[in-house]
């Protein structure tokens, strides 16, 4: 199903002052020597499960057939939430069953057109099954490490070829986060959240592109902290210095900038916050 | 003795921010294009050589055979002090002579049962060696950066196959630290210092958990910073909110943590703090 | 030209907290498989060419024949500033045309001789390409984010073999940022400027130390942020404790420092502030 060549990507909320990370690639590589192994980041605000979802969904869509991306972001560790791994077309997912992997299974045909891939994704169709054989994780379990026991692991045997079927069982019921997802109100307009704030203070929406398709992006509203933004920019360039725009982010969903200034600061908003977008 | 495919990792004091560590892999892959490099962390804190030690003690023994670690945290750089390099049993350390590999070097064959090796270590005698042969330098040596000067081209070579007795004249005399070990009191008591503190503020003692073996979990008594707590938990979540506790770490050391807290900062201890156990 | 073998690095102002730079790895290993990805640094401020010229110069020379150094320092993002690539010798920069290289493509064969590198580069005249085919592109190219979508994937394809001629076409009047190269002046003096200041507060020059050569270690002296410096010590440990020194640094060039202490800080200079050297 996979091969040894598999890239493991690696998305958690460790940081990389402890050593953690280190520690995981360890148990990749003892488990799976050729394995490429690839950080995404590991600076998620602690146990912030949906930056997570948002950051990994953006990312993983760029990388090459049969990677398997671990994402550990996983305020449940040591209780009863389940390890899962879930296979979407050819992309695998190994993480903690907390809805994280949400955002990245929204990921549609359509989102992945103008990525360099010829091959089309036959089926959208999650599979997930519950890492629950320990014969696949490290013989001894801590009750609060999961990303070294179990997760990575899991992802270096799966990397090796080991089927999903032989690593678990398959469930229907894994842990779906509706509110990283956005949704249309009565009057047509559409609901989401903020999902992201960048490096530079810029606000991501977990609004994607296709929902604004069909809307007149000169006319439309976009309101969010009691601040209502009118229409929708092409570049930071188009905004006058210090004005607050709206554009389509590098992860081809709603955003809103600040020209030469931070967006987010401005408005004071954190990931969660509410954005209506009237059209 | 190594093979071309040994993974070759790094913990520094560096940070990430100036290039250094961008630098000494462009050396290593220079002479070993094969090598396969792992960052454990840059973050040590500057010249800290009890956490570096203890960091790395964490983190190598999850590495593959043949992993060779460099470890370059260095307040002597410059000066007289050796750069070593150390073989035990099937593990490599390339270092500056500063104590820094005492932790690591006290990892028995029990430490490592609970791992995923199935060879057994047949050897835990560490043979040391003074790393003074100048063909295996770089050509210039600064007098700053022996990192990317000496470390990291003696531990490429070491990678494709060059042995240490060829790289350095046998050493017994490498200095270890002895206030990074635990020790027994006269009335039985266990004698050990904070040595590391996590991200999240959690306290990890040099205190090993085969050290606890036979007292009575339930009623042993940690002393630190003039607090004592009673009994071990299992874990995070078997703690009150705010509850100073004390478990088992990830890393199979006494820790001290508190519920959804910053136990470090609670107690104002620093690495290097003394912790006693009483039982 | 090149293998696909190569060593692919990358340097950038994005952070590593925002996934950024792993989709840029993701979008490398997509198109080459086989790729060995380095972190120069990420940490490269934002949007500051100057500091990113210098940490690239310092850092690239280390780097095997055939390396493709990708620099992502791009304040005229979306502007119609050129996506460039550049071969220098064996060695290959891929960047946007503002001057960022230009330190990098200085370094002269006898900056080289301190390497490991025994073979002589035959040719130090850079040859320049703008990358003006889209076909080497992704197919959909954001306004935001051109280190994914022009800078990787084009990297990738020079790492596969593609040449630079079928990437663009040859260009003469690539940026040159003059003011990050040292000057003399009519009397006689050196006048360089801050290029870096390091995690320690060690302040790098531009000025390299060939331009030293013939002057009088013991009694030149250093002019900057208005205080005199006299003389050149070889070490930290040849300051007196607190002692602002200067010495030549780990990348060659006239450093300043404090033993023990943080020369910025206490000097207050910035990365781009003037040095004088009278000798």
């Amino acid at each position: 199903m996979t091969t040894a060549t598999s890239v493991i990507t690696l998305t958690t909320d460790f940081g990389t002052s402890d050593g953690f990370v280190g520690t995981m690639k360890g148990v990749i590589l003892s488990i799976n020597p050729q394995a490429t192994i690839v950080d995404i980041t590991h600076d998620i605000a602690p146990q912030n499960v949906e930056q997570g979802a948002f950051v990994l969904a953006a990312s993983a869509r760029y990388f090459p057939p049969n990677a398997i991306h671990v994402v550990v972001v996983d305020p449940g560790v040591g209780s009863a939430r389940r390890p899962i791994a879930v296979q979407q077309g050819d992309t695998f997912y190994v993480a903690p069953d907390n809805g994280i992997l949400s955002l990245a299974l929204q990921s549609t045909i359509k989102n992945q057109q103008h990525l360099h891939r010829t091959q089309v994704q036959v089926s959208s169709i999650p599979r997930a099954f519950h890492l629950n054989r320990p014969q696949f994780w490290l013989p001894r379990v801590s009750s609060t490490f999961h990303g070294r026991d179990i997760f990575a692991p899991c992802a270096a045997h799966l990397s090796l070829g080991v089927s999903l079927e032989a690593m678990g069982e398959p469930i229907t019921d894994w842990v779906r986060m509706a509110r990283v997802l956005p949704s249309r109100r009565g009057d047509g307009a559409i609901v989401g959240r903020v999902a992201h704030i960048d490096r530079f203070g810029n606000i991501v929406t977990n609004i994607g592109e296709e929902m604004l398709e069909g809307a007149d992006r000169e006319r439309m509203v976009i309101e969010i902290a009691g601040k209502k933004i009118a229409g929708l920019k092409r570049a930071y360039a188009d905004g006058a210095q210090g004005e607050l725009i709206a554009l389509i982010s590098s992860s081809w969903e709603l955003e809103i900038a600040q020209r030469e200034g931070n967006a987010a600061q401005v408005l004071g908003v954190r990931v969660g916050d509410e954005v209506v977008v009237l059209s």
